[in-house]
């Protein structure tokens, strides 16, 4: 993989020109591409001539010039946009998304467009796991999360509703960031669910995420010149702990255990059941905002959804407004409790999904261990490094307290350099 | 103007077709609009063929085939979409905003588009008050609060981040109702700024808006058939009294004393210094997100904005994370202090202008008494049926509890009569 924060650092200091990088990411699509399928829409040409021409202007900013995929639920001008859907087949946005516009203001070169599935949903695109083709990369950022592990862009920005970055981040074995709700802005994003859709960033390691991020949203993000001091850490098995495999219990109890023998505080905590509750209503207000968010593809193209979509707006159609203000209730009360619960911890530490990648590409995992965070607006962040016995990643989550990103990312950092001790 | 009630309660009785409807429209755009310039595209040939073809259909839906004007901010596959922009010029969108497929759900005929100043800023767009032509509409829902004014169609979407709902249609003399914030998705409308923008409803009365509001949330909104009790009502005048003409002034206070004399509990409230606060914040939260929502307009047509919007984007930028961060926290704060202040009261009573519509139309007025609602997200409704000296209207606003639309909406159909009698 890619180190955005090497990368950048060589730029730089003048050892390594932009267009060097640009030639790894092209060589490494070369490679690969036609195995994974990362790409919706690709133009190498494009990036190498603003290497060329804008290499000292790009290698002052923030990003350097790094190449970054862009997941095609994304607008761009310059790159088709269809959602992943054949409904928006060559379509072409008339303005760029804010976060594509925030990437080219920090000195980013977008080369393409990664894989989304349909809509950001649970059908599967064309991407496969380059940690294993076998093997489904996760969704919906299916891409994004494959381009990093491949090699092919050292960043990736996605979106998460319900667990579309830290799912497919665990399954490729990359760091994935879903930032705390709104803290990236949205505007030019296809709207799924406008409550929970929330952009973030794929990059090799913790602190490659967090340096990207810091770049595009201009903030005071970045873990890797901190001295880092030992979190409090709250393992937290959630309701959802039977659904995970062994291997991710494992993988989770070790990575505690690790963060223990580095030195952090580390102690479990029991979710109190407004949380249970809360994972309940996720759903309704998914499907009540997508059944209204989508209303243009269901009304008037029906026919051309993938099944699972269809279905879930189908099911949509009777819930209540009433169901749904419960629902908001529901979750609001928790975001509240969530605020007050445990303020001697700084994060959790949770499984990022329920298993190791799935085999097949029709079956991209539940995001059961993700969609509560989503709702709770928390920031989370993917922390690769362990495998299962096939070699197959298990990621671990971190969730941090809202808006308080820096924290989770300095712990995740800390996790993560545990884990590889 | 045209009753969007009155006319659904004959359509669904089977006493009017909904091609008289929209022969209606049709023949008071014929009239005016030469004079007016409410719409930035229209089709009537379109809306009178729906009308013919899909007259049952229609008259069994709640909006009962009613033709609605829709704000040119909010995307439509059918019409052109130019954000009141050159850079947008004949832009067709690739799909429908939600809102437009909700009022095609509700059974309503979208038969154009109405202006909008350019990205609902404060630049004028070429709409003329239909009371008094030399008088701007005020903005940025120009053409919608225009169009109802004029009798041009019973209903017509808007947006307000600041108070592009509330003055427009104090200004015209029309109904106007700003929600809570995200009671009606904002997917598909242009985004301004993502913590303010909230769509609306133009209307000729109050019960109207309500009806209209009602249809397209499929939510229980309406007021038209409950026993109104008399509402509690707080004068609020607000750190902006000293903006407001004394004719506004004046208007406010007769509304209020004809509501006491309709047996309304009125009392006067004096709003806490964390409002004043918010106010300011308000700027800041703003701008913030507009040097991002509109970054790939300034970014890539700097040149092509119109001087005010350029403006801000120009100081925008030098706008810090942190000082938005604390706006924000401000605004939160407020909104905790607003949702404890004065239980015993139902609604407040506020300017929703300061002034009546301005002379000329390159200044539309301001928006000092919206913004902190708007900021608040509470629901806000403009009652018309005062006039000033020379005959202009002025309206005044009342402002519920976030999410109690009912509540904030009967208050105001109580104000309305009151002022009536």
């Amino acid at each position: 993989m890619l180190s955005a924060l090497d990368l950048a650092r060589r730029i730089g200091r003048g050892e390594l020109p932009v267009a060097a990088v640009v030639g790894a990411c092209a060589d490494a699509i070369a490679a690969r591409e036609a195995e994974v399928g990362a790409f919706a829409a690709l133009d190498l040409a494009s990036a190498e001539q603003q290497a060329k021409v804008s290499a000292e202007k790009l290698a002052a900013l923030p990003l350097r010039g790094l190449p970054t995929g862009v997941k095609d639920i994304i607008d761009t001008v310059h790159f088709p946009t269809s959602y992943g859907s054949p409904i928006y087949t060559g379509h072409r946005p008339a303005s760029d998304a804010a976060i594509v516009s925030m990437i080219r203001r920090a000195g980013g070169i977008v080369i393409g467009k990664t894989v989304t599935t349909p809509f950001a949903y649970l059908d599967p695109g064309k991407t496969r796991n380059p940690r294993n083709p076998a093997h489904t990369p996760g969704g919906s950022s299916s891409g994004s999360a494959a381009a990093v592990a491949a090699g092919m862009v050292p960043i990736a920005l996605g979106t998460q509703t319900g667990g579309s970055i830290i799912r497919p981040a665990s399954f490729c074995g990359v760091a994935g960031f879903k930032p705390s709700f709104r803290l990236l802005p949205t505007a030019g994003i296809k709207c799924f669910s406008w409550s929970l859709d929330t952009a973030g960033v794929f990059a090799a390691s913790v602190a490659d995420v967090a340096f990207a991020a810091a770049a595009i949203a201009g903030r005071d993000l970045r873990v890797d010149e901190v001295a880092n001091a030992p979190p409090r850490i709250a393992l937290t098995r959630t309701q959802q702990w039977g659904e995970a495999s062994e291997a991710m219990r494992a993988a989770v109890e070790a990575a505690a255990a690790a963060a223990a023998a580095a030195g952090a505080q580390v102690r479990e905590l029991e979710l109190p059941a407004i949380f249970e509750e809360a994972s309940q209503a996720f759903g309704t207000i998914q499907s009540y905002e997508a059944f209204r968010a989508y209303a243009f593809e269901y009304d008037d193209h029906r026919d051309r959804l993938p099944p699972r979509l269809r279905g879930l707006l189908d099911n949509a159609a009777a819930i209540t407004p009433d169901a749904y203000d419960a629902a908001r209730r529901v979750a609001k009360r928790a975001r509240q409790t969530l605020n007050q619960l445990a303020t001697d911890i700084d994060v959790l530490l949770t499984p990022s999904a329920a298993t190791a990648a799935p085999k097949g590409l029709d079956f991209l995992g539940t995001p059961s261990f993700n969609r509560l965070w989503t709702l709770m607006g928390a920031p989370c962040i993917n922390v690769p490094g362990l495998n299962d016995a096939d070699g197959l990643p298990l990621g671990v989550q971190i969730v941090g307290r809202f808006a308080r990103e820096k924290t989770a990312l300095a712990a995740a950092l800390f996790v993560e350099q545990a884990i590889a001790r």
